[in-house]
């Protein structure tokens, strides 16, 4: 990627990410303590499921660090987690991550204090390594769905701020975009955090990939129009059954794509697979502030007295989904994950 | 309504807009003459497909207005004419006024110039008043389709402010509002142009008519979710088979609706149906600048180099809805119009 990555964490510890918020604008913010870490989270600073569970997992050691004593350093553990899982209720990743950092003090508990400490930073290292390894063999499989030049529509940002790697969905579309089987990218716009129109857009332009930005209601008219060949999306959870939680859109996209005979594929990480649940049926939906929907950059759209109300994901059932890839390969329906 | 009309043509001429980009901020503009109409529309000054319609009827009258011979007034008539029909493709109402215009014109050739320039002045008020009517025969007739207190899913702006009267799906809302058959109100904000959140709210507010906006691809999971009765949408062109061109968005509401077992309703004055086509499944889709998709009140929202696609209408299949309501009555399928 031509300069960008969405955050830095160096060996004296300085731990600065992008505002996801200000995109395509640059705006670093340092990030010194559990606190800053969960609210970077909560508000967005950072978002995408992956990207969230690796920020999680270094904000996870910022939190433990200074520990001097196996009491303290399990306080803090547990500070940590209860305060991280609580930033961000859908992004299974950042549970995933968190699960581990704690597993990584619990497993070395026989160790002196500053040895786990450091075992704890180097596995925050490793679940980014680990990302980056993951969203590539996700890309190389998925090569095997492009039987020709596709055109392809994709929601949200599922790129290198989605993952600090090249990316899920969007990676697939940048890696198949170097090959030449890409005719078309379009982007939905992803109201109301416009991380299509603001971060994937951005990313493609650094990689000199070609898109055009839509908006989300633009569905209907590109698959009647037969524009379309296959939609690709991430995920933020996928349940035993393959039911995908994802940015709300995707459910719409899933089903449109179903009456048109276009391909709906999911990608992510093996670590988005809940396997504690069967299925997402009474998954609970996170709703978040409507203020995200009635100002813009600080400015009103709508009336003053206005209300709104944002879910900010939706479920896609398993039987709209053609594939799902992952780092181990593409996955068919029936799904038994 | 509490004090806002889309627009004022006093005994003087004098002819002012409210500019409908800039609500809930009230701005008018002074319409001078053709050109400043054709603008006005063009420029999405005025939208909906009814008030287009009325706008351009005193539109062509300014424009005829200073006729002194029945060839200048021949002239003038036929210069408004083809700049009007130009200035929006989709909305049939504005052929449909204009048509009337013109006929007064052609079936009072032998009149003194003066007397018709009179007529077609009369005409114009006349447009506006049949429309008001219409509006309150619409909702009347709708009423029938609520056996219980409705949540309801409206697009757009159908109210007022497309209207000039209370509106067609909106006049329907506010209507039963009135009549307590209004169980709640979601308002998809309605991308680019945020109709629903800048304009659909404003009116609710005026009304104090409890309403939610939510973002446009929100539709799945709030029909999952089964928080959605019916959804009422207006239209700009339906066919003689009940296919229906409007703002673009409408078709994935129907889809969705038909999966969710969701009523879906369409409502509109008989000028919106155009019974010179059989279907609307070769209609043209109008392609608007892609700016009002890239940037927010001057404000880029993607990176500088970005470009978007932005098809303003999508096309709503007859077998999609459940119900056409005209100011003659409710239409339910199959529908011969």
């Amino acid at each position: 990627m031509d300069g960008y990555s969405p955050f830095i964490f160096n060996d004296n510890d300085e731990f600065r990410v992008i505002d996801q918020r200000f995109l395509p604008q640059i705006r670093e913010v340092k990030i010194n303590n559990l606190e800053d870490t969960t609210c970077a989270i909560k508000d967005m600073v950072v978002r995408g499921a992956p990207l969230i569970g690796i920020v999680a997992a270094f904000g996870y050691y910022l939190a433990i660090k200074n520990s001097i004593s196996i009491d303290e350093l399990n306080l803090a553990s547990e500070v940590a987690y209860s305060s991280l899982i609580a930033s961000r209720p859908t992004a299974v990743n950042l549970k995933w991550a968190i699960d581990s950092q704690r597993d990584v003090i619990i497993e070395n508990a026989f160790l002196p204090v500053e040895k786990i400490i450091k075992k704890v930073r180097a596995n925050a290292f490793g679940i980014y390594e680990n990302q980056k390894k993951c969203d590539e063999q996700i890309a190389k499989h998925a090569i095997a769905l492009f039987n020709k030049k596709l055109r392809i529509l994709t929601h949200c940002n599922t790129g290198s701020f989605a993952t600090g790697g090249i990316g899920t969905a969007l990676g697939i579309i940048k890696y198949a975009a170097k090959m030449n089987l890409v005719d078309e990218v379009y982007v939905n716009e992803t109201r109301p955090y416009l991380q299509g129109s603001r971060i994937t857009a951005f990313e493609l332009s650094n990689e000199h990939v070609g898109y055009k930005i839509v908006t989300d209601n633009s569905c209907g008219i590109l698959m009647m129009k037969n524009m379309i060949d296959c939609v690709i999306v991430g995920a933020d959870r996928i349940a035993k059954n393959g039911d995908v939680a994802n940015k709300v859109g995707t459910y719409c996209l899933a089903q449109m794509a179903k009456v048109h005979n276009v391909k709906f594929y999911v990608a992510a990480p093996e670590s988005t697979i809940d396997r504690t649940l069967d299925d997402l049926s009474s998954t609970e939906i996170e709703i978040r502030d409507s203020s995200e929907i009635l100002s813009f950059n600080g400015n009103d759209i709508a009336p003053k007295q206005a209300r709104a109300l944002y879910f900010a994901f939706d479920i896609t059932p398993n039987k709209l989904i053609d594939a799902i890839i992952t780092e181990n390969g593409i996955l068919k329906p029936p799904f038994k994950l």
